[in-house]
C-alpha cells in the first residue's frame, strides 16, 4: 500500500496516510467496478483477474495503453443496456460495424457489449484499468503509446504496410508495434471485428502474464518486449466449440459444478449476467462456438419455447464471436407427432427438418447447426430404420446447408449386440461410411476408442477416414478423473493424444492427430476442420467446481486454437493469470499441474488399464464388478484379471484391436516390448511376473505405480502448502481442502485396487508395500446413490 | 465522491483529486474486503449491505461506535481459519467464552466465526466499518462512543445496574446508550453470547435504517436517536426454523433459486464459505434452527457418512446461535435393514431409535431433532402398523429426550382413502390426540388446511389442541405464488395469518393465532413454542432467485422473533437495508410490496378461490384439470364451478369444515354474508348473479378482480420503473424484467381463468371486459414438464 501510494501521491505519504486509508475503505465498499464479481478472490474471474501488476511491469505497461483507438466503436454511451444485435448468418458478424458503447453503468452491471469491436474495447479498458490502476481512455484519434485496434475496413491506411493481413483469414489478428500517423503505437490488426477481439485478448494475456512472444509455445520476454511486439497468429482449426451436456432440467449429466449455468425456466426473459462473462472467458481462448444441451437430447429442445431460449443466449454470446448450436435428437419430428416416423429417407421427415432448421434461422440466424449422438446407448438414429449413420447425417445436413450450417455426428457409437470388443466398434462402423457424408458433416471422435478414460491410446480413426472431416471430441469434465475433487490439469492428456503420431501418412509418414485435425477434408470445395470440448462449466461461483478445473477449461480453449501449443507452456500462462505472476509461484504451480495427471493415472488405472471404476457415477474403484447386464459395462471385461495375469489382449491373439491402426503404429503396439509401458495392459494380456522395464515383475510394477500415484498425491499438496505466501487466504485453502480429498481417495484407489487384484493373483504383497486399510468387503460395500453428474 | 473527499481530507480537494482517483481506482481491483461478496451489488449481500451513510447519519452513527469493547472477545490473531469449537449441549453455546478472534485475512476469506461473542464483534467491525467507511477497533477498555457487548458473566458490573436482564431470557438483548466507568457508551447487554449477537444484529439495523425505537413495529427516530437508546427485546418463540425441502442429490423440492445450498458431495471436507454467510443472514434475524433436509426423506441422512455431513454444517452454524436438525424417515431402521419393522411399539425398533439418537448427538452435541412426515403423501409411519401419530412421535421424542432433543411431528396428513374434505382431515386426525403427545414433541401445522395457498383462512387446529404445543409451518418458497418469478411479499399473508382471532379463549374469548403459538403448551414442565418456515434459499448468487424474495425470508425471521410483528413495519427495514435507505425509495418500495400478495391473489385465485394451478408442478393456472387420480387432486374439486354457480360449500349444508372452528368463528364464516368476501368461495357455493357487497353479480365480481390482479401487476412495473434514480442499475434491470414476466403471467392467469370459468358458467363477458387473448384449448395445451422444483 505504502509503496502504492508513494509511486502516485505527489506529496509527502506520511501526513495523508489517514485520509488515504479512509478512502480506500470507503471505496472498496462503495465502489461497484470492473465487472461483475468485485475483487474478492472467489474463483468467478477466471484467469481474466486483471490484478495490479508490481511497480515494474506496471510502468512498462503503461507505456503501451495509454489509450484506445479503436475506430468505429463510439465513445458515446446510451443509457441502459445495449440492444442485442440482429446479425446476418456468416461468420465472424460483419466488422466495422459503428455502433454506440453501452453506457458505464451498463457494463458494470453486466451488460453485453453489442458488438465484438466493443467487447474488445472493454475489455481492454477493464484489463488495463486492473493491471494498471487506471483505464485507458477510448481516444478519437492515435497518440503515443495508444493502442489501436484496425481493420482494413474501418482504417483503409493499413492495406498500404504491407501487413499481409490476408494470411490472418477471418479470425487471426496481427499484433505490432509501429508508428502510425508518425505516433509510437501498439497495432490489433485483423480482418475483422472477432479477430480484433481475439487480439485484445492475446495483448492482455501478454500484458498481465509477462510472457510476450508466446503462443501457447512458451517464451518469455517480460513486459518490457511489450514494446516490441511482432507476432500473428490464427486458429488452425475452425470449429473450437464446447459441448454442454446440460439437461432442459438444468442439471448436468456428468457435470461437477453445480448445475447447469443456462438457466433455462428463467429464458429467455432473464439473460443472466454470468452468461456475459462465460462469453468474455470463451472469446479470450479463441472458442467460437456451444453446443447448449446434452447429447442425450429431447425432442423438447427443437420447439418454439426453446428455440427462443437458445436465441437469447445467442444473442448475448454472439457480440463475442461465438454461435450456438443444438444437440438434436433423431427422433424428434416422431416424438413431437409430427411424422409418422424418423427414417431419414422419408421425404416427410426430411421436409420437417428443412423447415425447422428454417424455422431456427429466422430466429438465430448465425446458428451453428446440430450435434447428434445416434444409435448409442439407447438413443434413436438412422440405424432404427436400417439406414446407415451417414444417410441420417446427411440427411440433416441438407436441411442445414442452406443456411451454411453443420452437423457434428458423433462416432461413439456402440451396438446393442454383445460385442466384440467395444474398442473396436466405432470404427468398424464409421471406416466403411468415408467419402459418403455430405460437405458439411463431420464426425466427432472421443479422443480414444472406450470413455474418456485417464488414458487411452489415440482412437483408430484419426487418419483412417481421409475424405471425411473429422472433429475431436475431448472431455474437460473429469468424469473418470476424479470429478472436480482431483487435481488433474488435462493439458498433458490433451497434448499426449494431439501429439501421437498416428503413421497415416503417405507410406506410413508421420502424421499427428493434432496435423490429421487440421488438415480437415476438402469436401465441395470447404474444409471443414474442429475439435469439440464436454464443458466442465457449472453454476457454482468458481465456474468449474474448483479452482484448479478451471485450467482444463483454458487449456482446452487453447490447444482449440493452435493443437500444437505446449501443454506446459499453458500451464504457465494459466498459473501467471490465474493465481500470481511472480515467477517461483508460476513455476511451483505449473510444475504441480505437470505430474497431476499422471498422479491420476497411478492411483486409478496403472500401466494401461482401463474402465475400472464404480458403475453409473464412475466414482471410485470397482475393478470387481461384475454382475452388469452386458459384459462391456464390467469392469472385469477390461482388465481381464485371474491367477494367471492381467490386461485385456488386443494383438491379433485376442480382439486385434491393433490391427485398426496404421501397420507401423499396429506393429509397434502388437509387440509388449514395444508398447509403451503406459498402454501395456490396454493392448497385452499378461502373466503376472512379466519382466517390465524397470526389471522388476508386472505384480510389483502395479503395485510400484500405484504407491506412486498415492505419493505424488501426497506431494501435490506438499508443494502446495509451500505456495501459501503467495496465493490469497481463501483459495489457498479451498486449493488444499481438496487436495487433502484427494490424497484421502488416491489411497482408496489404491488400497481398493490391490486388495481386489491380490484376491485374483493370489500373490503375496512385497516387502514394504503396505496392506490395504481394509478389507476387500468393505470397498466392496460402499455406495453413492447421490453422486453428482448423473444424466 | 467530491463529497465524500471533502468530508475527509484536511487539504484542499482538488489539487489532490487525480491522486485520489488513482489509488480510488487501485483500491477497488486490488481489496478484498469486508466478506466474501466484493461490493457488486448482485443481491448475494442480502440485507446485510453495510453501505456507507450519507454524511449526516454518517456523523451521527459514528459518535456512536468509536470501538468496540467485547469482554472475552480477544484480540489475537491466530493465523489460519478458527477451529470449529466443540459445544455440548444446551442453548446457547455457554456465554463469556475466551476466545481467539480468526485473522484478519482468515475473515476477509470467509472464515467462520468460532464463538457467537466473535460473531459479534465480527459484524460490528463490518457493519459499522462499511456504513462509516472505517471499522471501529476492539478496545481493551471503555472509551466515549463504545459499543460495549456485556453479559452478567463477562462483566459483573452489570448486575448492579438494574438492568433486569432476567427478563430476557436465554436469546434476549438490551441496548440501552448509558454511562460505563464514566464513559458514555452504548451497552448491548444480554445473558448469553447469542444473545449479544442478536443486539449487534438489532444495533446495526437501526444504525443503518436510521429506524430507531422499532423491533418490527414501525417508528422512527432516525440516527440521532442512536445515542439515546433504550430497548429490550426477547423472542417470543422458542424455536425459529428453516425448513429445507432439500435432497441429498442437491436438488430442492419447491426449490426456485437454484439448486441446494448444502453441498451434500463436497461435505464434509469442504464448508462453503456460503455457509457463513447463510448464518450471519439468519443469526441477523434470529433464526436459531435449520431442519437441513427435505421432509420427504431418505434413510440415507442417517447413516455415518451424512451424519458427519450434517455435522460439517452444525459446526460452521453453532457459533450464529443456529442448532441443526434433521428430517427422519419413518421406516428409516427398517429400510437399513436393522429392523424387520418400522412398527413404533416394537421395542427393537425403538432401540435403533434411542441408538442412532446416542450416535448423532456424538458428533452434533446440540443437535436439535427430527421433522417427520409421516403417513402423508405416500410417506411411511405408525399408521402402517395401525399405530396412532402419537406413538409414533412418542417413540421418537423417548430416544431424543435424554439429550433434549424435539420432534417436529408434522400435521400435514391426508389419508390414503377418498376423502370426505380434504381441508378438515388434519383437525379430524390431530385434534383427538391433544394431550397425549410427550413433552418434547411439537405438532407443526401449515398455516392453512390446503397447501399454501395464496390465501388461506386460518388453520382450525390453532387454538383447537390446548395440550398440545403446535408450532406453525409457513412457506417462505413461493411454490403456489409464482415461483421466484413474481413479486409476492409475504409479510403480509404471515401476519393475515398470526393476526386471527381464533376465538378459542376461555368462553369464546378473543385469541389470534400468534398469541396461540406464543402461549405454547405447559408439558412437563417445559414450555415448547415454535415457528418453522419452508426455506427460499438456494445456491442462485442471490440466495433466493430474485431480489424480492429475499424480502420473505426476512419477513419469516424478524416474525419468528416476534409474530406481532407488522408487515408495513418490516417491509420497511427490509427496504431500506436491501435498496436504499433514502425515504421516498423506502416509501415507494414499501407500498409495492404491500399490494404485492393481494395482486397475485387477484389474478391466481381471487374471492377465496384455491387450488386451481397446474399439476405437479403447480405453475399457471389449470382450473380444468379433472382427470387425475384423487378427487382432491383436481382444481374441479375445490372450484366446483358449474352452471349453477362456483365455490366449496364447507357450511353445514357441504361439508361442515366450519363446524372445526370455535363456534364464534363458525358462525361467522357459515354465512356469505359474515364470512369476508376474500375467502368467500373457500367456505361458500354461491350462484354466479349472488350479489356481492360491491353490488356487483358474483361473475362481474369475479371478473373485476380478475382484472384488478393484472392492473396490480402492472402498477408494480410501472411503480419500479420510477424507483430507477434510486437503485443500481444491475438490480433496477433484474426487478424490471421480473415484473414484467410477472405481468406476462398474471394476464395469463387471468386470461385461463376467465376462458375457462366462462365455459362452465356459460355468462358473456360484460362490457369492457376483454376477452381473453386465446381460446381455451390453448391455455389447457401448455404443458411444462422441465420446471424447476420438482421432488
Amino acid at each position: 500500500m505504502r509503496r502504492l501510494l508513494k509511486a502516485l501521491a505527489p506529496v509527502p505519504v506520511r501526513v495523508f496516510a489517514p485520509v488515504f486509508a479512509a478512502l480506500l475503505s470507503l471505496c472498496v465498499l462503495a465502489a461497484p467496478a470492473h465487472g461483475a464479481s468485485g475483487a474478492v478472490e472467489d474463483g468467478y474471474d477466471l484467469w481474466l483477474r486483471y490484478r495490479p501488476l508490481d511497480k515494474a511491469a506496471r510502468e512498462q505497461v503503461r507505456a503501451v495503453a495509454t489509450a484506445i483507438v479503436a475506430p468505429g466503436a463510439a465513445a458515446a454511451a446510451p443509457s441502459g443496456s445495449a440492444p442485442a444485435p440482429s446479425v446476418a448468418a456468416g461468420s465472424p458478424p460483419p466488422a466495422g460495424r459503428v455502433a454506440a458503447l453501452p453506457s458505464a453503468a451498463a457494463m458494470a452491471a453486466g451488460a453485453p457489449a453489442a458488438t465484438p469491436l466493443q467487447a474488445a474495447v472493454a475489455e481492454l479498458q477493464r484489463g488495463f484499468g486492473g493491471l494498471l490502476g487506471k483505464e485507458p481512455p477510448l481516444a478519437a484519434s492515435v497518440q503515443d503509446g495508444a493502442v489501436v485496434l484496425a481493420t482494413p475496413a474501418s482504417m483503409p491506411a493499413l492495406s498500404g504496410m504491407g501487413l499481409k493481413l490476408e494470411t490472418l483469414g477471418q479470425e487471426g489478428y496481427l499484433l505490432r508495434s509501429t508508428r502510425l500517423q508518425g505516433r509510437k503505437v501498439t497495432l490489433v490488426a485483423a480482418n475483422s471485428d472477432t479477430g480484433l477481439l481475439y487480439g485484445a485478448f492475446a495483448l492482455l494475456r501478454k500484458a498481465g502474464t509477462g510472457m510476450v512472444g508466446t503462443d501457447g509455445k512458451g517464451g518469455k520476454g517480460g513486459p518490457a518486449a511489450l514494446s516490441a511486439l511482432d507476432e500473428r497468429s490464427a486458429p488452425k482449426l475452425q470449429l473450437r466449440v464446447l459441448n454442454h451436456w446440460d439437461n432442459l432440467d438444468r442439471t448436468v449429466e456428468r457435470g461437477y459444478a453445480g448445475e447447469s449455468i443456462w438457466n433455462w425456466w428463467a429464458l429467455p426473459e432473464v439473460r443472466d449476467r454470468r452468461y456475459v462473462d462465460y462469453a468474455r472467458a470463451n472469446a479470450s481462448l479463441g472458442i467460437n462456438g456451444t453446443v447448449l444441451n446434452n447429447v442425450n437430447s429431447k425432442p423438447d429442445i427443437l420447439t418454439a419455447p426453446w428455440i427462443a431460449k437458445a436465441a437469447a443466449v445467442a444473442d448475448t454470446l454472439r457480440p463475442y464471436g461465438i454461435r450456438v448450436y443444438l444437440s438434436a435428437r433423431f427422433s424428434t419430428p416422431l416424438e413431437l407427432g409430427a411424422t409418422k416416423t424418423a427414417d431419414p429417407l422419408d421425404p416427410a421427415v426430411a421436409a420437417w427438418w428443412k423447415a425447422k432448421a428454417d424455422e431456427i434461422y429466422k430466429t438465430i440466424p448465425d446458428f451453428g447447426g446440430f450435434l447428434v449422438k445416434a444409435n448409442s446407448e439407447g438413443q434413436p438414429g438412422p440405424q432404427d430404420y436400417h439406414r446407415s449413420h451417414a444417410d441420417g447425417a446427411n440427411m440433416l445436413a441438407k436441411a442445414l446447408a442452406p443456411h451454411k450450417g453443420i452437423v457434428m455426428w458423433r462416432a461413439f457409437v456402440y451396438a446393442h449386440e454383445k460385442p466384440d470388443d467395444r474398442a473396436k466398434q466405432a470404427y468398424d462402423e464409421f471406416k466403411p461410411l468415408d467419402g459418403t457424408f455430405d460437405a458439411n458433416v463431420l464426425v466427432q471422435v472421443k479422443n480414444g476408442a472406450i470413455d474418456f478414460q485417464p488414458r487411452e491410446p489415440a482412437h483408430p480413426l484419426f487418419g483412417a477416414m481421409p475424405k471425411t472431416p473429422l472433429m475431436m471430441e475431448f472431455q474437460i469434465t473429469k468424469e473418470y478423473l476424479g470429478y472436480a475433487t482431483h487435481l488433474a490439469y488435462l493439458g498433458t492428456m490433451y497434448q499426449e493424444t494431439l501429439g501421437t503420431d498416428m503413421r497415416t501418412g503417405s507410406g506410413g509418414a508421420s502424421a499427428t492427430v493434432a496435423q490429421i485435425l487440421e488438415a480437415g477434408a476438402q469436401q465441395g470445395g470447404s474444409r471443414l476442420t474442429g475439435i469439440a470440448g464436454v464443458a466442465n462449466i457449472g453454476s457454482e461461483r468458481n465456474w468449474s467446481g474448483s479452482h484448479f478445473d478451471q485450467a482444463n477449461w483454458y487449456a482446452f480453449g487453447r490447444l482449440a486454437w493452435n493443437p500444437q501449443a505446449d501443454a506446459r507452456a499453458l500451464a504457465r500462462e494459466w498459473a501467471a493469470q490465474t493465481f500470481s505472476p511472480e515467477p517461483a509461484a508460476v513455476a511451483q504451480i505449473t510444475d504441480m499441474m505437470m505430474m497431476s495427471r499422471e498422479a491420476v493415472v497411478n492411483y486409478m488405472t496403472p500401466l494401461g488399464l482401463h474402465h475400472l471404476m464404480g458403475t453409473g457415477h464412475h466414482h471410485g474403484p470397482a475393478p470387481w464388478v461384475a454382475n452388469l447386464e452386458r459384459p462391456d459395462w464390467n469392469p472385469v471385461y477390461y482388465h481381464r484379471a485371474d491367477k494367471g495375469g492381467i490386461g485385456f489382449d488386443r494383438t491379433a491373439g485376442g480382439s486385434n484391436a491393433v490391427a485398426q491402426y496404421a501397420p507401423g503404429l499396429a506393429r509397434q503396439y502388437a509387440d509388449p516390448r514395444t508398447t509403451p509401458e503406459t498402454m501395456l495392459l490396454w493392448f497385452h494380456h499378461l502373466p503376472w511376473d512379466y519382466k517390465m522395464a524397470s526389471g522388476r515383475k508386472l505384480w510389483d510394477e502395479l503395485l510400484a505405480r500405484y504407491d506412486s500415484g498415492v505419493a505424488q498425491a501426497d506431494e501435490l499438496r506438499q508443494r502446495w502448502a509451500k505456495l501459501k505466501p503467495f496465493i490469497d487466504a481463501r483459495r489457498h485453502e479451498d486449493v488444499a481442502v481438496l487436495l487433502d480429498k484427494q490424497y484421502a481417495e488416491a489411497v482408496w484407489w489404491r488400497d481398493a485396487s490391490i486388495a481386489y487384484f491380490q484376491s485374483v493373483s493370489g500373490l503375496p504383497l512385497p516387502a514394504g508395500v503396505k496392506a490395504p486399510g481394509m478389507p476387500l468387503d468393505y470397498y466392496k460395500s460402499l455406495k453413492f446413490p447421490y453422486a453428482p453428474g448423473r444424466g
